[in-house]
């Protein structure tokens, strides 16, 4: 497995959290990982999502600099960068996870 | 022309709405129509813009809710529904016009 890209927090830009956020899936899981802490990657997606459309879905969250993702023995770890989006985006996070879908 | 096609409110999806702000472009004329007021489609747009690629992106603005727009003898007049993204997500829009591109 190759390692896992994270963009520093000065590279996370509004675009691409926006665009990572507006997906309904992403923002689900997002909302999860934000509320519970670190999970694993099956833990916080939908129930009976194929494996290869939650692995794209963690993808674009992680390069967007919404997640940070660790390799624990056979599984990921994701957990929300919250300290780093509220660094560059104040309030934003708490605004979008606020709204009701 | 066909008359346009205007989400009602209670119609406006908060995953459309962030799709629609993601693109840069979008986000940077719907931040002068904000701003400014009712504008025309190119008093709103980047210099140089390609008029179908501004046709384009008022689309998506307007199909998301955040635009209304109206016919005004040869123009096309645009307006950021403020109230009703207000209404719908409240400080939503004020956080992210407010973030640092």
């Amino acid at each position: 497995m190759r390692p896992f890209l994270h963009p520093k927090r000065e590279e996370i830009t509004l675009s691409g959290v926006l665009h990572a956020l507006a997906d309904p899936v992403r923002r689900a899981m997002f909302r999860r990982l934000a509320a519970h802490g670190p999970d694993s990657c099956i833990a916080c997606a939908p129930p009976a999502l194929p494996k290869s459309t939650l692995s794209h879905h963690v993808r674009v969250l992680r390069e967007a600099g919404l997640v940070r993702s660790e390799k624990r023995s056979t599984e990921v770890s994701n957990t929300a960068r919250l300290d780093d989006i509220e660094a560059r985006f104040p309030g934003l996070i708490a605004v979008i996870l606020g709204c009701k879908d």
